[in-house]
């Protein structure tokens, strides 16, 4: 499998289910801006929106979209046992992953993360954004994970959370939140995906032209 | 099954579905503003977030986020084929699915569509719904659906694209587009269900106290 990513990007979710299950990958850096690979390649022929992640499969076939890739992976790394296999446990699944993707990641986080994003965009997804945490606090509220144990949904929803630091919002407000962030950063997985994101990140930052 | 909506939200694409399958089911209406179901119930008991649909299945669960639902109806109802039964069709459907949710549903129509969201926020997805658009212009030009037959991708697009009305988007601009959705308004399911829509939306109107 072919991993194309950008640091710190939701791609990481892909990045900490493939170190979960143990599996192989090539990962493929993405430069945000320029839509090209470390190698100078043109992303726009991968996938035309430019977005990441994107994942190309053994089989050769380009998927984007982080809810569909999470989704493949559960079904190609069975072994590592990240989706509920019955299904009534994976449309709670698929509840998780659409929540996060719309109301967090979507309509919270990309105006916040956006430099331009006019003020009023930011301050509107601030607002809503706070409604959507405390949802998701009384939910965590005597949890470990988002559903009985670990799954893909929680490798989004741990991507998205470290993502606050770069927000005004605080997560000490919500503490079952705070409590779940902080111990899924010290699962093995999401620790090695941080580390290895954080420094891909910082090189990213160096090759940037100084303003 | 119950299914709680409100006029003319994405909770229609669920109506399609269940008219699509000729499924039987109980229709009850939420008030978006009072967060009121018609007979006065609080909406915020089901569904704490507030947000249609929410649907109650046989067994009592109730299940909330368009994509989850979606896909639970397509397990729910077989005969009426509205998903792919193998499982690189289903990757596909959950990309679509996830594609509308993020991308257009929460990134480009819902700041359009908040009466309360701030001109700075609306400009913003305005700019980059064009793109996304684009994408889906590119896509199904050729195409008759987003997936090789009717599904319940298409079920949810349509009603996202019939939204434009109420925003400054103009189809016109994509042919492909809109084509595909004049064809699918033609589609008997589509058809019942945006009538029906509609005139519950005209109702609700109606109740509102002038201002």
């Amino acid at each position: 499998m072919q991993l194309y990513f950008s640091p710190l990007s939701c791609s990481a979710a892909t990045r900490i289910c493939l170190y979960e299950a143990g599996a192989e990958a090539t990962f493929i850096e993405v430069d945000n801006t320029t839509k090209r690979t470390l190698d100078g390649s043109n992303y726009l022929e991968v996938n035309p929106l430019g977005l990441v992640p994107a994942l190309r499969t053994d089989d050769g076939d380009v998927l984007t979209e982080n809810a569909a890739i999470l989704q493949y992976l559960a079904g190609a790394l069975p072994q590592a046992d990240l989706a509920p296999a019955d299904s009534r446990g994976r449309v709670r699944l698929q509840q998780w992953l659409s929540f996060i993707g719309t109301e967090l990641h979507k309509a919270t986080f990309s105006p916040l993360l956006d430099a331009s994003a006019a003020e009023g965009a930011r301050s509107y997804a601030l607002e809503r954004g706070a409604r959507r945490l405390a949802y998701l606090e009384q939910h965590l509220t005597g949890r470990e994970f988002l559903l009985e144990r670990f799954s893909v949904a929680d490798a989004y929803l741990v991507t998205v959370l470290g993502w606050c630091v770069a927000t005004p919002i605080d997560l000490k407000k919500w503490p079952a939140l705070s409590a779940y962030f902080a111990r899924l950063q010290e699962r093995p997985s999401v620790a090695k995906a941080f580390l290895e994101e954080r420094a891909r990140y910082a090189a990213q930052q160096k090759r940037k032209p100084r303003a």
